[in-house]
């Protein structure tokens, strides 16, 4: 499987969005698949407007870094090695909640972003996406 | 209801999926709230790149202008009243394949855009995913 | 094979620039892949530089919608069912010169455009390309 | 010559091409003119789809200033003389990865980026290409 499919970009949403219910966040989630392009997405009831673009940019950098968000920013930040490059691609995100998608055989097939909560429970948030991905 | 709700946004999604499979379509489906901003999306497999972006494009004329965008396409020919309308809010539909979402009041509360068949399929699986939001 | 290969690519671009040599053709080649991302490009020595961004929407608007841009065109016409789609996807081409990339199975994996000739010459080029896609 | 012709180009996209495949990276290779216009460009099988964009940004900036990227970014960390530059041209990179394309009598005839590897491999693989352009 090059990409995620319809129904695995759906199982993602469900999970995040059950596990956002559990811990009282609301998110945006969104999934993309290898080629950085929309999926799937969901806007939970309240979420905050304005993490909508948040969680979309979330996942395309996931994706198109084949990296976390979080690990692309420690590798972002003044004097770090890519400093600079969040302005590249339309505007990628530094910090945590957007997760690559990754098939059996290591390949990435997407990104989840999640964005709407603290950024911890963000990150927690698009892992809980991307371990759904596969059934 | 001032808005449509994630899950009536989700049914929307759920309708059109079921009836564009019936027919052999292959959709990009979005919803959008009366804010004309995103509220779910789905792209089925192997349905036209290039039909994303007019899906939602479809859903935010829809719900900017609470008329189905053949409608308003209607209303933007050349010597029209509302020519050249097209080129405002960053640039709207003039075909088939968006409808606005209405509560039992008849107040605009999102819209749904279908894109990827032809433009009758695209319309009629529009009108189909309206009349789901609403249980 | 889900999106062409740089070798693939390699070929294409070889084919078209050879084609264009023996009629005096200068032409800027491109090609994209199914997510309609960058693969391969070269702008023969004197072509025109206007046509460089020409020739990247071009197979960017065949790959989206896995059809020659003059198809397209064709459908997008006042009074035609999509007049006005190539304000979408951040602006697409409607006339000749990029041509979908097919697979043997019939699937599009990637889109060639060609700009700097006439658009009859641009049209024959872009379809050599994707002849020479498959090897 | 005051530009990079496309036989140059290719000179050095098959330069980096063949060094990247002895040490295993997967690179997007962009090649620009003396105008910072796109002359050539390929992006290898499974090479990251994020650094598509940065290898562009990368030879755009070495041409535009005549830098490799690296000299560029010593000049423009916070405190330093050129702090923000990187917000110019329509955004610069300012890690290493550009290089300048020098013709024999000194004057820059164009500018290569790599991208998709360690900032290492990258900056090595640029100057390799930088080198192959001159045949």
């Amino acid at each position: 499987m090059r990409d995620i499919l319809a129904d695995g970009a759906e199982a993602v949403i469900a999970a995040v969005r059950k596990k956002a219910t559990e811990i009282g966040a609301l998110s945006n989630i969104a999934v993309v698949d290898s080629g950085a392009n929309l999926k799937a997405f969901l806007r939970m009831d309240d979420a905050l407007l304005g993490s909508l673009d948040v969680s979309i940019r979330k996942a395309r950098t996931a994706a198109l870094f084949g990296l976390a968000t979080e690990t692309l920013g420690e590798l972002a930040q003044p004097g770090a090695p890519l400093y600079g490059i969040d302005s590249t691609n339309g505007g990628l995100i530094l910090f945590g909640g957007g997760a690559p998608i990754v098939n059996a055989e290591g390949a990435v097939i997407g990104g989840v972003g999640v964005s709407g909560s603290t950024v911890e429970n963000d990150t927690m948030l698009s892992a809980v996406g991307a371990a759904a991905a596969n059934g």
